[in-house]
């Protein structure tokens, strides 16, 4: 079987951002600090001059369709309401790849998918879990999603292009990436970042209402609540629009959160030393577990897999290896130049080997290794 | 009337060291560095002998009492359940002034007051509001307290000079001293400390214990969810005695805390924008609100307040200049030579001193005023 893979790994010199606020703007430094053309557009005129003036826009664009015009991607980042209906303008005005930073994934997919269902191959859902208590352009920088988790989110449409086109601009952000469908990320966002958000905004609201003598309350606050608390200090103006659009995946987190809570409740009544004991060591150890850094560090290894050239294969490869927490260096697709099969190559940490292939033989997957130097 | 004030304040050479735990060396470093002949005795010779090697301990003691002999004040640092014991041992071995660092003040007061009435006004509670999620002598640091917020809870039968000695030494090791009653303490602290400990503990179980999935969830889990369960990953030994000795207080504030997350779950339910974001921006508003430093800055003003001398006036005042957030730079009793009447000298920074004056007359106190250089 011939084979003519791309190596130059997929073409990123112009794109498109659409909406320069806090993490538009942080994109757009980056990308623009290596050497991309970046396309801005916002509905605001002054964030978009800003963004100009700042070097996060080396072209301001008049609207929407002149900033897709001739680019190899589109990132779309305004709030969660309006990501759909600006990802099909980007779609309509011919961007090859369309991307999103929205905090919430399924409503978005599904939107985008019937209202453009023969062009939604050419988009891929994305969240980096990363910002700051910053601000829009102002709160910008360049550095923000260096060493950061991004979500991606290909789904049985997706185009193979599209998905490594979109990996391809994360990485060079300095993202790592992490593939899941768009049902699965939201009950994960609700668990790891909505519900904390509420949970902590709730107990420094609790803190201060329920206490008269303010002053002092504030003076005992020491590290722990301050840490605990400090995403209270984030904007509000994003919240509404997140718990509305992931409203089921938030209040099934939230029940799960305050059941816990009762229990936990039970415990401290009964002065139940054992239990309290076995809760706090069970969630220790739980948080030393969280990974320093979601780098991929060590020998590489390069796995290559016959696939049927159908984008569900995509979906299915990626996000399994995400769940094997498997580190993915590289994806590229090498199609056949007959037929319709290709290979998949995956370059991913030599430790994880073993452990992705046992995942890939289980679902039927032939694979080939070679170590890399 | 004459005065005959202690104008180099209360004298801090020799300081018995019960406990050389994590709290405890951290004490006996940053004494020890300040040149006080730290006298320490720990029921771990491992320990205590850790705590000599690394300066934390200028002389081991063989038990309590030796460690107490001829020394100035003693600091009891062990944990909650043990800490009455020992200060009626420090007491009774002839310790002048004794003072603890619990995590709970009321039942250890309380049990101090009942073993020993006629001697419990050498002692006087503490809480230091800081730590780390380090164990034992080997974390302990001499920094830990610097502009940290230590409570003192003097009661009505504390003794003035207690409360000095005890205030001064808090202050040779950095911190900023806020007084308040140990009801009002332990209250504050079920707010500020122990319901946020179980709220983080449970949030992170919950996450990990809802989702088989951890690989993928531990890697979307961002700074924020790092923040918020960064006290998780403490030594869960000290907790369960913690709450159990401080059960009332927070069982009412974690029942404050799971009814505001109901109201909370109505609002997501409802998709109340509005309500959310009025809880949002009021939790921002509290959380921007948190001192970023105890420290007193600025002019400064010496208010001189004729008092009788009697104890109960000491924690009046002092709990009075805490609740008003008014910061406290020195404290002093000036004995009259003649009569039972005393002048109380309280340094506090110039921008409080009219709130503070206030108040004071609002109780019948009489203040005069000398503005400092």
């Amino acid at each position: 079987m011939a084979e003519a893979p791309d190596a130059k790994g997929p073409r990123v010199e112009r794109v498109a951002l659409l909406g320069t606020g806090l993490i538009g703007a942080s994109i757009g430094l980056a990308l623009a600090r290596d050497g991309i053309d970046v396309r801005g557009f916002d509905t605001d005129d002054r964030a978009l001059a800003r963004a100009v003036e700042l070097g996060a826009v080396t072209t301001a664009a008049p609207d929407a369709a002149g900033a897709v015009d001739g680019v190899d991607a589109a990132v779309v980042a305004v709030p969660v309401g309006a990501i759909a209906s600006l990802v099909v303008a980007a779609i309509d005005a011919g961007a090859p790849v369309v991307t999103d930073v929205g905090s919430v994934k399924a409503p978005v997919v599904a939107a985008v998918e019937s209202l453009r269902p023969d062009a939604a191959r050419r988009f891929v859902g994305g969240h980096p879990m990363a910002g700051s208590e910053q601000e829009g352009v102002e709160g910008a920088t360049a550095d923000m999603f260096v060493g950061a988790t991004w979500v991606l989110t290909p789904t049985t449409t997706t185009d193979a292009r599209a998905y490594t086109t979109a990996r391809a601009l994360v990485r060079r952000l300095g993202a790592e990436v992490v593939a899941a469908s768009p049902d699965h990320h939201d009950i994960l966002v609700a668990l790891v970042s909505h519900v904390p958000q509420l949970a902590a905004s709730t107990l420094m609201d609790v803190a201060t209402s329920r206490e008269s003598e303010h002053r002092t309350l504030l003076r005992l606050a020491a590290g722990g609540f301050r840490d605990m608390t400090r995403v209270a200090s984030g904007q509000p103006g994003i919240w509404p629009d997140i718990l509305a659009a992931n409203r089921d995946a938030v209040l099934d987190a939230l029940d799960g959160y305050v059941a816990a809570l009762g229990t936990v409740r039970t415990l401290v009544e009964r002065s139940d030393r054992d239990g309290l004991l076995a809760l706090l060591e069970r969630a220790r150890a739980a948080r030393r577990s969280l990974p320093a850094s979601a780098s991929v560090a060590g020998d590489l290894v390069e796995l290559r897999i016959p696939v049927p050239d159908r984008p569900g294969v995509l979906a299915e490869v990626t996000t399994l290896a995400s769940r094997l927490g498997v580190n993915v260096a590289d994806v590229e697709i090498a199609h056949s130049i007959e037929g319709d099969a290709g290979v998949m190559v995956l370059v991913v940490a030599a430790a994880d080997a073993d452990r992705f292939e046992s995942g890939l033989h289980e679902r039927g997957y032939h694979t080939s290794r070679t170590v890399l130097s």
